[in-house]
């Protein structure tokens, strides 16, 4: 029996529709490359959005094209984020983090034929664009100085007219978005994100028990727009009202601070270094006796993601500055939200010990998202110890990559995504992630988590940063090694460390020797850069 | 361009899995006829429903065959709601205040087949169900006492076995449940869900600006789920965790705030009357030096809807018992729920005169659908003063009605829904309903909101009810006419109440009568039946 509801399709206008129904006079903010705030509302980004979809049809884009970015996080940016999907043309935000070489070859395998560039990044779209097929280049933020051959964004805006624009009703299943994943080994794969998928995300991230984000929020993602849509947080913001505070290119402590608290910030989002590096801050104010250099008190949620984020610093923030971090969990294929660290009510009749224990897992998967994890013989128990491959499907998953035969490997005959990603399950649905599947160390038989290692290291004081890694060893196969970056004016042995080690782990979990270094090399998104890490310490293998 | 997201279909097998996933050890009560509490688990719950769809399957039903239920709120109507809905089958909640002809006329036109029925409702059933297709009645509650021919509910759970059953994989557009319209006019009419009208209704009403639902609440449902889906929260619930309160046949004020104290209630929903009752209980509890008779401590939103709530109800609530009155708005057609009072961030800043002002609105449309209204000369500016009537669209509206001539009249060529609702819409798109399209009164050409006059009679200390009608007048055509219930040992004269009104009022718009009366006729799902009183009024038209 068919049901009787009506035909009414799931698109990104549909958002935009009621952002600007209900939301007009919401504030959006962002802060120019030369510190300044650039300050309107969401009825004047939509007005803007409109007009450059209208330029961009004047520029010959039709539906289904790509259009790219490269950009920081800024109004324009966002912008673009709504207009290129009012044109009916398919967002490709590109992560200018990468190397000039795999942002040619991400440029040309999308088929982007239109680039908006971010003046300070032509240099960079300079290096590459002659391996594209991109036939107009659009520059934000050129004042005056709008290089040859190509457009100014601000001159485009200005000249269209919205009202004279047919705007695309597009189907729920068309592409809206594309993103290339990041990944450290072979090419860089893309995901098309379906305007069905941006809604039923942003609607499960918008639930009390996800991000919570109301129309009395301000929120500060300092995750980048050029990279996995900002874990969904533009499209979230439309859909809820809340205000939307963007910090351009500065992304130092003291920058993100001042915005913080000058905002009135509720709700931020970004990687573990980022905040490790507010942490930091905070802690040298606090023994200034400067506590109250930044007004915080509206911050009632730092969102963590992108790589685990250390217990100490979820306790450091909680315990000494009043500041709730909640850890999420995702993935480029995932739009990106998988899982959200929401303490059950179970937990939060817990002492303050297991509960932090608990923050520091990467949570329970977001409405409409399934997990499980498979081991060497099938699916692993839910007890939260036996590690197993994530697997997962659900509402926004990517279900193939963009013209690529990697996929075979990627998915599992019964139509789950295989997340490479090791981890624990517990009885409540909850992950531990464990390890990048390729970064595991598997020693004697058996496996280390080089995740929990890392988290342990960093609770060590004179500890900056951590990365364990396996180094072939000829008895065990492989051995666990770890990389040490010390705090400066901070001195620690190697056998301290792996004292303040031992409590927590089997025997034979401990690395077998510590490497000092100045500094870990990380991937275009902040991430340990292990493989590089391998090859540099293959030969230290030893008993120590 | 089409995207390359999973196919995943969005139904309610796919939010049990959750629930059975993620929060198998959350509670269940529910309250027997016997007045003891029923208590158990959502996991034994969908054990018990499982069994459910497998009888029923042993029973003959097939994917889309209809399954009425007769009963109250209660464990095994939750069981019914799952079961049906895992058996493929579609779920059809009878009305049990409607009269045995109408129910007849329901489960005829629906083409239920099998019946749910509580054993204390048989003698109900026994008065139409002779004019039914229904082939099975399954007796709730029997307690031995299982009239002949009837099958009984526990012992049909008990033989069944759910590991011996295949569930459905239903497509999102297939049919999930029914629910008849209980118009004062003309025959019910039948609105028929979809399992993706289920989701997306479910979805939209947790995020945090709607219900705001989380794994943490305890949630009862005061509004019967034998109609409009008690508002969704049995989906809402299984979807978040909530744990789930339900009250059996027993509410009656102390009966429910009993229940709110002893289960710690955080989110409870029902119409005016209720919570009038209520209000009512708590005062004389106060006035007894009595004020922590319950503690409501917990309780941190009363949804209201189904009609409009007096602001005097409002105001009495958060300033004499400091609880929280929200408002929502809906209809049978919209699963039910079409907007929600939460305080914008504006209304927020301003004092509390307009901040309960703002809470006897019925709020701003729900994520995914939208609002307009139209008057004589079209659309009407969202300017908070033209009336016209409500047309809404969106993701579980429904797009016809169950083999029903009567569409033709309900939905405009541009396919949206006439509400029949007269509302006002203001600058941030919150909606006033004024009126019944057919309640309105139309006095020399202009409209007068009976509804507004309604709830500014409540306000008054003496006023139990007040129903405000059009007579029909030799000048003006229509004129106001009030009739009101005084509160027992209470007094008010015809001009006091007229001088109670006329401050805030046109002088057009003051009833022309007051009719004092001792009881206000009302529908089965308590709204004033106002066609009756306009019937039994319509000689009683003069100048006052």
């Amino acid at each position: 029996m068919r049901a009787l509801t009506m035909d009414y399709q799931l698109t990104v206008p549909a958002i935009l529709r009621r952002t600007e129904a209900l939301y007009a006079s919401k504030p959006v903010v962002s802060r120019r490359a030369d510190r300044t705030l650039h300050r309107y509302t969401y009825g004047e980004c939509l007005t803007r959005a409109k007009r450059l979809a209208a330029a961009l049809r004047r520029l010959g884009v039709g539906p289904g094209d790509r259009v790219a970015t490269l950009c920081w996080n800024h109004h324009q940016h966002l912008e673009a984020y709504f207009g290129v999907c009012l044109s009916g043309a398919v967002l490709h935000t590109l992560n200018l983090r990468l190397h000039p070489d795999d942002l040619a070859y991400i440029a040309r395998h999308a088929g982007d034929s239109v680039l908006i560039v971010d003046r300070s990044l032509w240099p960079l779209w300079e290096k590459f664009r002659e391996r594209t097929w991109v036939r107009h280049a659009i520059v934000v933020d050129a004042a005056g100085d709008v290089p040859e051959g190509a457009h100014d964004y601000e001159r485009l805006v200005a000249d269209a007219d919205e009202r004279a624009f047919a705007f695309a009703e597009p189907d729920e299943d068309d592409a809206v978005a594309m993103c290339y994943t990041t990944g450290t080994t072979g090419r860089p794969k893309g995901v098309v994100y379906s305007h069905r998928a941006i809604v039923l995300h942003s609607l499960a991230c918008a639930m009390a028990d996800a991000f919570g984000v109301t129309e009395r929020d301000s929120v500060l993602p300092v995750v980048p727009m050029f990279h996995a849509n900002a874990w969904g947080l533009p499209f979230i913001c439309a859909l809820t009202g809340a205000g939307l505070v963007m910090p351009g290119p500065h992304l130092d402590p003291r920058s993100l601070l001042e915005l913080l608290a000058a905002e009135r910030v509720t709700v931020t989002a970004g990687v573990p270094t980022i905040w490790l590096g507010i942490l930091y801050t905070l802690d040298e104010l606090a023994g200034q006796g400067r506590a109250d250099a930044y007004d915080l008190s509206r911050l009632r949620v730092m969102l963590v993601g992108g790589a685990a984020a250390p217990e100490s610093m979820i306790r450091g923030f909680q315990e000494r500055h009043g500041l709730a971090v909640l850890h999420a969990w995702g993935m480029t294929e995932m739009a990106p939200v998988g899982t959200v660290g929401t303490l059950p009510s179970e937990v939060l009749s817990q002492p303050p010990d297991a509960q932090f224990a608990y923050r520091a897992r990467q949570g329970r998967p977001a409405a409409f998202v399934e997990i499980r994890a498979r081991g060497g013989d099938g699916l692993v128990p839910w007890d939260g110890a036996t590690m197993g491959e994530l697997e997962v499907r659900g509402a926004w998953v990517a279900g193939a990559y963009y013209e690529s035969d990697d996929d075979v490997s990627r998915f599992t005959d019964d139509g789950w995504f295989r997340t490479g990603d090791i981890v624990t399950i517990d009885q409540r649905g909850t992950i531990t992630v464990q390890d990048r599947a390729k970064d595991l160390i598997k020693s004697g038989g058996e496996w280390i988590s080089s995740v929990a290692l890392e988290s342990a290291l960093a609770g060590h004081p004179a500890v900056a940063e951590a990365a364990v890694v396996s180094v072939p060893h000829p008895e065990w196969l492989e051995r666990p090694l770890a990389v040490v970056v010390l705090k400066s004016g901070r001195t620690a042995t190697a056998d301290e460390l792996i004292a303040h080690l031992a409590p927590h782990f089997p025997k034979w979990w401990l690395p077998d020797e510590v490497a000092f270094v100045d500094a870990i090399p990380k991937t275009s998104v902040g991430k340990y850069l292990k493989s590089a890490l391998r090859e540099r310490f293959r030969e230290r293998a030893g008993v120590r």
